[in-house]
C-alpha cells in the first residue's frame, strides 16, 4: 500500500503560498531576514502547522526548530527539513519547500495510518541564508558543533543588532541543548537555484554532494591620477588590474573545467569617476569545485595571477578570505535510492552536484545525508522570479516520502 | 626696463594662501562648487583685489567677471584668467592660479607705472569643474557663445538647485552682456595636473593644444544568477563583459599609441554580490587624442569590440554618449612664443598637449589663444595634495607677464 501513497500537491503549494504572505514583497516574492518580525510571524506559522500535525516541537538555544513524530521504536529520528528565512529579494521555495514537504509527508502518513519504525523530524534552521547574521547556515552550524552556541549568540547583523538578543525579542531561544544530536539520516529536498535540470530536461536532481567555496576579497590599490593628463605608461590603475584578475578567472574557470565555476559578482572602484584612475578597487572572487585537489590549483592559479598583473601595473595587493569550504559528498546509498526511486516513478533523474550552500552539508558531518533536487525555471533564485512547477513541487515530495519511508523502516 | 620686469612670488603665493581658506578642506584643500556661499565669498575676494588695483569689474549674466586695465589705445583687450571654481575635494591651484597670476601681472605693472598700449584684462568663468552643474566649461562656453544663456540659466545641480536661482542668490547675476565679446588673444597660465613636466624636469610646458574628448556610458544588461549553480557556459556576465571592454580598453590606447589615452574610470555592478553573477554593468569610457582622426578610429574599435563581446556573452549593451569635444589647437605663434620667453628665462620648456579640458579651448575658437602649464608635483590634482612649488608657480607667471606685455603692445 504504500507503493501507492502519494503527497497532496495541492496542500503543499496552499502552504507554500500561506507561508509567502509573511513577509511578502512586489513580483511575488518574500523577504523574511532572519530573527525579524516577519521571521517570528514565518516561524509561528510552521510550528501551528507542526502541532496541528500532532509533532512534538523543540527549540533549541539558537532557535532551531523540530518536530518530532514518534516511531514505533525509539531511537535516533529520520530528518528532513530546510530553512525558512529569505534573502531580502527572496522567493518562495529557496528552504521553504524542504521544510513544508517534510509538514507534508506527516500530514500524508497521519491520514494514511501509517506507522513508521523510526521516529520522524521535520526540522527548520536558523539563519541559513547569512543575509542578515553571517555567516549562512549559521543554525545548521551550530546544532552539528561546529560553530559555538556563544560565539553565534554574539554574533551582529548588517543593521547593528545581536542575535541573541533578537532571537529573545521573538521569542524563539529555546531550552533544548545544542550538543551534537544524534540523528539516523538527513534528506533534504530544495530547488536547484540553478538551470542545469531545466534545461537538459530533468524533473529529479539526486544530488552528490556540495561544491567546496573559496571566497577571497581582494583589495588593489593603485594611484589615482587624471585620466586625460596622466600617459599610460605612467599608470597605476586599480580598475584595469581588477578587470584583468576577472577576465583571467573566466579563463581559469574554463581551463580547469569540469565542475569548476568562477566568478567576480562583487567590484566597488574608488573614486568611481568617469575622468580619474581608479585609486582603488575591492572585488570577490568567488571559486567552486566538487574535487578539493582542483579548487586548490584554481586558487593557486588566482594568486599567481595577481601577483604577476599587480606586479607589472605597479599596484598593491591585499587579499582577506571570506570563506573556504571543502566539498562534501553526501552517502552514496542514499543518492543511489534518490536515482532509483526517482526512476521508479517514471521521473527524468540527473546526478549532479549542488553549487550552493545548504543546511545538509553541515548535517553530512553527524549522520548520511542527502539531497533531492527539483528544477528551477531559467535557474533563477534570490529573486522574486523564483519559480518551480507545481507538478515539480508534488514529484520532489513523493520521492522524499518515498525515500523516508525507507530510511524509517530500515 | 620690461626685459627685467618680475613678478612678486611672495605675493601670489600669498594670494593664493587668502582664496584657499575660504572653503578650506583637511588636508589643505580647497571645496567651492560653483555658485556656492563658498564660491560667492570666494569671487567677492576676488573682486575686491581687481577694484584696489583700479580694474574696471564687469559681471555678465552667467557670473563671469572680467576687469580691464585700459591701454594707451581702446580696442579690443588682451585677456588671461582661468576659474576659481573647484571640485569637491580640490586642490588650491587648479583655476586659481591662472586668475591670481593674471592680478600680480596687474599689480606687477600698476607698480612699474607701465602702461600698455592695449587693454589687459583679467577673467575667471563660472563653473569650469562641472562638478556642480553639468556641462563643465559653462561660463566660457556661454561667454563664447557655443551655449545660450537661456540653455545654462537653466541647468539644474546634482543638489536639485536652479543655476539661475544660485547665480542671483549669491549676487552674481550681472548685467553685461553675454555676446560674443571681442578678445585679441587669451593667455591662461594653468598647472599642468598631469605627471609629464615633473617626471621628465621641466620648468615650463608650452600648451600646443587641447586634446579632443569622447566620453560615453555603456550599461551592459546580462542576467542574475547564482554564482555557484550556473555552468560557465549558461552565463550572461555583465561584469565579465565589463572587465574584457577595460581590458580592450588599455590594450586600444596602447596600440594607437601617440597621445591616446583611454580609461574606464568608473563602473558599478549590480546587484554587485559575492555570489551572483552581476546581471547589469555602467561603465564610463573616457577616449582622449590630439588627433581627431586617430580619437575617432579609437571610437569606432571600441564600439566593434563591445559588439563582438556582448554578442559572445549573450548581453545586451546601450550607450549614451557623455560628451564629444574635437582637439582644439593653440596659436602656433603664441605657443611658439611661450616656448621662446621660457627659454630665454633659462627654463626648461617643453611642447605638450593639454588632456584636460580648459576655458582656454572655449576661447580659442574666439580669438589667438594658447596656455602656459608649470608642474603638478607627482602629476596630482583634483586632490587636497595638489603641489605646485613657489619657484614653478613665479616662472609660470613671469613667463605669463611677459607674453601678456608682448601681446598688449604689439
Amino acid at each position: 500500500m504504500q507503493q501507492n501513497l502519494r503527497i497532496d500537491g495541492v496542500r503543499l503549494s496552499s502552504r507554500l503560498d500561506q507561508l509567502a504572505q509573511i513577509g511578502a514583497i512586489a513580483g511575488g516574492g518574500t523577504c523574511r531576514l532572519a530573527l525579524t518580525d516577519e521571521d517570528k510571524d514565518g516561524r509561528d506559522l510552521v510550528v501551528r502547522w507542526m502541532r496541528q500535525l500532532d509533532l512534538a516541537v523543540t527549540i533549541d538555544a539558537i532557535g532551531n526548530v523540530v518536530g518530532v513524530r514518534k516511531g514505533s521504536e525509539d531511537g535516533p529520528p529520520v530528518m528532513t527539513g530546510s530553512h525558512i528565512d529569505t534573502v531580502r529579494t527572496g522567493g518562495r521555495y529557496d528552504g521553504c519547500l524542504g521544510v513544508l514537504a517534510g509538514l507534508e509527508v506527516i500530514e500524508t502518513l497521519n491520514h494514511a495510518g501509517i506507522a513508521t519504525r523510526r521516529p520522524l523530524a521535520v526540522a527548520f534552521f536558523t539563519d541559513e541564508e547569512g543575509s542578515r547574521f553571517q555567516p549562512d547556515m549559521l543554525g545548521s552550524l551550530v546544532f552539528t558543533g561546529r560553530l559555538s552556541l556563544e560565539e553565534a549568540l554574539a554574533t551582529i547583523a548588517i543593521d547593528g543588532a545581536r542575535l541573541g538578543d533578537e532571537l529573545s525579542r521573538i521569542g524563539y531561544a529555546g531550552n533544548a541543548p545544542v550538543a551534537r544530536p544524534n540523528v539516523h539520516a538527513y534528506v533534504e529536498l530544495h530547488i536547484e537555484q540553478g538551470p542545469v535540470l531545466e534545461a537538459e530536461g530533468f524533473a529529479i536532481g539526486a544530488v552528490e554532494g556540495i561544491q567546496g567555496i573559496s571566497w577571497t576579497e581582494f583589495t588593489i590599490t593603485g594611484q589615482s591620477n587624471h585620466a586625460g593628463t596622466t600617459p599610460m605608461s605612467m599608470r597605476h590603475d586599480a580598475g584595469y588590474v581588477a578587470a584583468e584578475v576577472t577576465a583571467f578567472v573566466r579563463q581559469l574557470a574554463i581551463e580547469i573545467g569540469a565542475n569548476q565555476v568562477a566568478t567576480v559578482g562583487a567590484l566597488t572602484l574608488s573614486p568611481n569617476l568617469i575622468n580619474v584612475v581608479a585609486d582603488q578597487a575591492v572585488m570577490t572572487v568567488d571559486l567552486r569545485n566538487t574535487d578539493e585537489a582542483r579548487l586548490k590549483e584554481a586558487e593557486r592559479r588566482l594568486f599567481a595571477f595577481v601577483a604577476e598583473i599587480a606586479a607589472s601595473e605597479g599596484v598593491t595587493v591585499k587579499h582577506r578570505p571570506l570563506a573556504r569550504f571543502e566539498p562534501v559528498d553526501f552517502d552514496p546509498q542514499m543518492v543511489a535510492r534518490v536515482e532509483q526511486i526517482a526512476t521508479d516513478f517514471g521521473l527524468p533523474v540527473k546526478r549532479l552536484p549542488s553549487g550552493a550552500g545548504h543546511d545538509a552539508q553541515m548535517m553530512a558531518a553527524i549522520c548520511p545525508a542527502c539531497m533531492i533536487f527539483v528544477p528551477s525555471a531559467r535557474g533563477i533564485s534570490h529573486n522574486v522570479d523564483e519559480y518551480t512547477s507545481p507538478a515539480d513541487l508534488t514529484a520532489g515530495a513523493n520521492v522524499l516520502l518515498r525515500l523516508l519511508l525507507e530510511l524509517a523502516d530500515q
